[in-house]
């Protein structure tokens, strides 16, 4: 397989190099041929064979109908398959559909018809789901079965993969097409509406892998990547590309491991048998393998692990530490595609000190080409001295253009020609971004933005309080004004003044804004809450704010 | 001053996000704002003072008229003024033309006009020179002094540079623009013909600022650059943009100190006080450095050098790892921005071995992006085996689409869609690139192509032998034959048949191929050299080849 165009004598024309996905393999392939790709116990080969297999599968799909702008699906857990579609359908000129398998069924076929794709590549422990939405699947006819379990195809399907593979006729030679082509796309999940699409083109792609490929290099010692690491990734290769991580793992030639479905004891087995020491992944999944039997036994230190999708807490922090695992956290998010911040911390705070700590539970700095703003509703920038806060909004030459068929959203998300995190944060002095809460649980008063999170956490330390939300009351002079709704513990009693003098000496001390402490407390018997127990603003305000648009 | 463009809140339009020189300096001034910049013993600023003078400097470009697609020339040695002006230039939409100060007086008169050059950038010590062609240069009226001495303002400029800056009314924010736009240019020298303009637009010297990050630093260990390091140029920044690393050096944030003139002793005293760890250069100034006198009391230690322009010679790269330099080399030329390979070992091979010591004088492994070939005339690809020669071709998103205003030379540096390097070259089965000839001394026989300068190097071993020079000499049959011209010393002897069985051993165990082994020697007084003392194979083609076109 050649990944460059054949050379044509009598053109004398200069190459503008289109930056294609294809390229990413031209260094690997070229230096560390050798280096090995793995797949659970299952599948063991190499670069060489990878890019073979690459071929082959570009080779079947071609073979099936799939032509440049065609969409092609792919639902399975991490494995050498995903990575190989990874690069085979982008570089045909088609669209990898990454399909969140964790979603609702109805979603997940939503999902799939939204998309238009017309092949489909499902792993066999699927099926059972997919016999469930096979009515409302009509345009996904051509379907490829991925087993790990070697039993018969299912009708529906038109070949296995592997036997695919083999029959198929090998692509030798991948085209130059538009940099701007759609290579792949997938869909957010919010907790409100449907699951909305976002698309990312080669050209983002490949600047997203040297930009990350750079950023993860330079750090001087902590929190670092490089050509010797053996990655393993631990958040799923079809959530936003497994931050992108296999296809810098690949443009560098390291060594990668793929876990299959994500189960504690394997994990460990598979750190230690592979010598892993780079991964990435949610806080949750940490704890879960940190907090396995097996973990007792395991020698973690030096593994590198960058926590995303959620904040790093303390405690988690200082456990992972204690195992001599390199923690810090990542800041991105589906619409960025999603790298934006690491928070490597320099020599001088190497130390196993109180700051370091601190620094490697904030997201982190901006990786570079990441034009990183925290503004007010005027898009204007706030003070960077880690106590004022505004919306995250970015610039990058990596972030979705938009929301797939939806102009609404997407006008929203690039308002003011910045995308939108819809994250609060603030950036302390030494340009660490710190995210403290999502913007629509954010109160908006006196021209500040005020963290009902951080009020709901100073209220909830009164020994008299067993719940506490706050939410913003609408105010004709202020916008608006923090209520804390207050439910007493059984038997002990707070005053309205002793909640608001509690919050009056947090903002003595600098640590909360003074328009942050309230006016008033409302006491209830029960604070609403979701159906998957986190509190329901949303309803709050509509039982609590008349003025709110949520009680209209 | 701001980089990115005001918000229009009335606009939601997505950030397409063109690559431009203004989008390094994002990260560097959200993260390390206080980081220096050094200019020998004279300057000493932070970034937040360079983003200023870059702004200063671009009002006082626009004031004297300078505006997007103008050309705007520099003349100084290596100083934070050059800098201001990789950045200003660009930034403005102009084109920063690099003028090559040790080229005759008439070819820098003959590249300024050339270059369409509307305003002079000139330091004070090359105004003779200046005053010796200022008849020769009608379109240059627009001058600014850079002055170390402050000395009185001459004829014919109208500021001094500091006093410009001064009064000028800065550039607050920066446009977006096409990212082809051409950023830079200067010109090549061959050793005949006039020189040859060269050029590079913001895209590629972003892509090139990214990737020589992203391959500096993921290195394992050995010829890395991170974060942490003290940089240093000692290639002039008039020369390929001192190889693109005052861009990178920009981007990654790190402590930059700028020498001015190179003078040994004032670069050793510089390397010390300023704590410099990364640095570039060629061998001879290398050389230079180790032998002046102060290098005895030197603790180079930890100072990584990549060493380019020429082949890393091995003696000099045991001297340098003897004194504890971390040397290896790199490839790249005039036409490429200029990095293709560098040579970074494994840490397996880190031993201080034989082995170890070969690879870091290679040219190196290909940076991510760059599709590097050695081809046949055919532009077929010749074999990895570490012996097999041919043409470096390249492809990668960062060189020149052609000479200026030369399209014959242009359609030949591009023949066949790859940028012909004019290096003859061979892989090893590691993938390291060792370049053996320029393409101009390399001898076609038979299909293969023979190493002038190898075959001069094993005839050069015989005791008798005082100079050796070997051609190719037209042949019906073969295409070309080598011909070995020797010059005996003086009371020794040797014959035909002795010379043709030392050549003809070595390619019996490999060393070379038995195309090379001459038919014939011819015995001569002298070897023609030319005015700088290289052997003149022109004219000896000339004198011993009737078939050659030299000769006709």
């Amino acid at each position: 397989m050649s990944l460059t165009t054949a050379a044509n004598p009598t053109a004398p024309e200069p190459h503008a190099y289109p930056l294609l996905i294809k390229q990413l393999l031209l260094t690997p392939l070229a230096v560390r041929p050798a280096q090995e790709i793995v797949y659970g116990d299952k599948v063991r080969f190499d670069y060489r064979t990878l890019q073979a297999r690459i071929g082959q599968l570009a080779g079947l799909l071609t073979s099936l109908g799939v032509k440049h702008g065609d969409t092609v699906a792919v639902m399975d857990w991490d494995s050498n398959r995903y990575l190989e579609s990874y690069f085979a359908v982008p570089m045909l000129g088609a669209v990898l559909m990454m399909v969140n398998i964790r979603l609702a069924p109805e979603q997940i076929a939503y999902t799939l018809n939204h998309s238009g794709a017309r092949v489909l590549l499902a792993n066999r422990e699927f099926l059972p789901m997919l016999e469930g939405i096979d009515g409302q699947l009509p345009d996904l006819r051509t379907r490829i079965l991925l087993d790990d379990a070697e039993g018969p195809l299912p009708t529906g399907f038109v070949t296995e993969y592997e036997a695919g593979l083999r029959e198929a006729t090998p692509i030798g030679s991948f085209p130059d097409f538009d940099e701007n082509t759609r290579a792949t796309m997938f869909y957010t999940t919010g907790t409100t509406g449907r699951p909305k699409g976002v698309y990312f083109s080669h050209r983002q792609l490949v600047l997203h892998s040297l930009t990350a490929m750079a950023a993860l290099g330079s750090a001087p010692g902590q929190g670092r990547l490089h050509r010797d690491d053996v990655y393993m990734p631990i958040t799923p290769m079809f959530h936003v590309h497994a931050w992108g991580l296999p296809y810098v793992a690949t443009l560098m030639g390291v060594k990668q491991v793929y876990p299959g479905r994500y189960l504690p004891g394997q994990l460990l087995a598979l750190i230690a048998r592979e010598k892993v020491t780079f991964s990435h992944c949610v806080p949750t999944i940490l704890r879960m393998l940190l907090d396995h039997p097996a973990a007792a036994d395991s020698d973690l230190r030096g593994w590198k692990v960058i926590i995303g999708g959620a904040a790093l807490p303390r405690a988690l922090a200082q456990q992972a530490l204690a195992c001599g695992i390199d923690i810090f956290g990542g800041y991105g998010m589906s619409e960025t595609c999603p790298l934006l911040t690491l928070a490597q911390i320099d020599a001088s705070a190497l130390a196993d000190s109180d700051e370091a700590l601190s620094l490697r539970t904030k997201a982190g700095i901006p990786v570079p080409l990441v034009d990183l703003r925290i503004v007010d509703e005027n898009m204007h920038d706030v003070a960077h001295d880690g106590i004022a806060t505004g919306e995250v909004v970015v610039r990058a030459p990596w972030l979705t253009q938009g929301y797939l068929h939806d102009p609404g959203a997407s006008a929203a998300l690039w308002a003011g020609g910045y995308l939108h995190t819809g994250d609060i944060g603030n950036i302390d002095t030494g340009g660490y971004l710190r995210v403290t809460d999502r913007i629509k649980d954010v109160i908006k008063t006196g021209g500040e933005w005020i963290s009902s999170l951080a009020l709901e956490d100073i209220i909830a330390l009164h020994p008299a309080v067993s719940e506490v939300a706050v939410i913003g009351i609408t105010d004709a002079k202020w916008g608006e004004r923090p209520l804390p709704l207050v439910v007493r513990q059984a038997g002990s009693e707070v005053s309205e003044a002793e909640i608001i003098e509690l919050v009056a000496a947090r903002s003595r001390t600098g640590d909360i804004s003074r328009y942050a402490v309230p006016d008033r407390v409302s006491f209830v018997e029960s604070i609403a809450r979701t159906s998957v127990g986190k509190i329901n603003k949303k309803q709050l305000r509509c039982l609590h704010d008349p003025g709110s648009a949520d009680a209209r």
